[in-house]
C-alpha cells in the first residue's frame, strides 16, 4: 500500500542519492529491481503478454583472445555510455521504452539518477507516438512507481531555475503504484495499463 | 537495380555461406551492411522519422578493474548468446524488429546464417503485432533486400525436410529491393513501407 507523505515536508538532500562511478556500487543498488523486471518481463513473454527486454550493457571492446577450443575471451574493454534507455519492446501493439530507477530517498526522486540521453531518447520516443515512461522504486518505502515520461520530462525541464528532484508527492499522485504479487512479483504492465489508458 | 537471375537454376552450395566462429569473420563480413543500416538509423532519428537502434552485443561480464583515476577496465568476459534480434525500435507508431545478414552466395540465403533463437524472436513479434522483417545482402550482386519475418519462418519451418535455403528468387519476388541512395546510402524504411502496406 502507498504511504502518501504530506506535501510540503521538507525536501532533505541524502547522500546515498549521489551519482556514483558507472559500474560501481549504483547498478548493484539497482540490482532488486533490475531482476524483478526481467522476471516479469520472462513472465509476459512466456504467456504471449509482452516482448520486452533489456537492453545488454554497451561495451567497447579493443581485445579479444582466440584460444583453440576454448571461448573466446575478452580481455581488454570499457563501458560505453548507452544513448537509449534500458528496456525497451512491444506490448498490446504498443511501442513501449521505460527505464528504472532505485532511490533511497524519502520524500523525492533526484533527478542526478537521470542522464541527459535518456531524457532526450524518451522525449522522441513520446513524439513517435510510444509508450513512454520511467519506473521509480523508493527502496526504503517498498513503494514501485511507474511515471510517464512526459512528468520526467516536465522536471527535467526546470531544474536550472527550479528543483532538482520530482517530489515524492507527485509521483504518487501522477504515477500509479505497482502493486506487488506473487508471480510475477511486479506485475508493471498492469500500473502501465491505468497509467496510459486512463489520461488518453 | 535487380537482376533476376533465372529460376530453376541449380543450387551450389558456397563455402563462403558456411557459419564461422562467433567474433571472427563472420562480423568482418557484415561490417558494411551494419555500417550503413547504423547511418541510415542516424538520419532517420535526427529527422524524427524513426527511432531505431542496433543493440549492444550481449556480453558477460567476469573481471572488471577499477583503476584510480581512470576508466573501469573490463579484464575478462566473454561473449553471450542473444535473445533477440539485434536490431528494434519505432517508425509511424509501428514496433520494429529485425536482423540483417550478407551472404556471398549468388542464388540462396542459407538458412545457417540464421539462429533458432531469431526465428523465435520474430514469430512472437509478429503475433504481437510488430512489424518483423529480416534485411538480406547479397554481397556479390551488391542487391540488399527487405523480406517479411513470415517467407523466412516458412522455410525455417521446412528445412527439416526440405531445403535448408531461401531461394533468392524467392527473396526477389516476395521481399523489397533497397533502392541505394546518397543520403542515406540505404533507406531501408522506404522498402519495409511497399513492403508492409502493399499487403495488408
Amino acid at each position: 500500500m502507498a504511504i502518501h507523505y504530506p506535501n510540503g515536508r521538507k525536501f532533505v538532500p541524502d547522500t546515498n542519492d549521489k551519482p556514483v562511478a558507472r559500474g560501481n556500487s549504483q547498478s548493484n543498488r539497482g540490482m532488486s529491481l533490475e531482476n524483478e523486471l526481467n522476471l516479469a518481463n520472462q513472465y509476459y513473454l512466456s504467456r504471449g503478454i509482452a516482448n520486452i527486454h533489456k537492453k545488454p550493457t554497451p561495451i567497447q571492446i579493443v581485445n579479444v583472445d582466440y584460444p583453440k577450443r576454448a571461448a573466446a575471451k575478452i580481455t581488454e574493454a570499457y563501458f560505453r555510455q548507452a544513448s537509449t534507455t534500458d528496456y525497451n519492446g512491444i506490448y498490446q501493439g504498443h511501442y513501449i521504452d521505460f527505464d528504472a530507477k532505485e532511490t533511497t530517498s524519502l520524500t523525492s526522486f533526484p533527478l542526478s539518477n537521470v542522464h541527459e540521453h535518456q531524457v532526450t531518447h524518451l522525449r522522441d520516443i513520446v513524439n513517435q507516438g510510444g509508450w513512454a515512461f520511467f519506473i521509480i522504486r523508493f527502496s526504503k518505502l517498498s513503494e514501485t512507481y511507474v511515471i510517464k515520461a512526459s512528468l520526467l520530462i516536465a522536471y527535467w525541464d526546470q531544474q536550472a531555475t527550479h528543483r532538482k528532484s520530482i517530489p515524492y508527492v507527485d509521483i504518487a499522485t501522477n504515477g500509479q503504484l505497482i502493486e506487488q504479487n506473487i508471480m510475477p512479483t511486479l506485475p508493471y504492465l498492469k500500473a502501465v495499463d491505468r497509467l496510459m489508458l486512463a489520461n488518453h
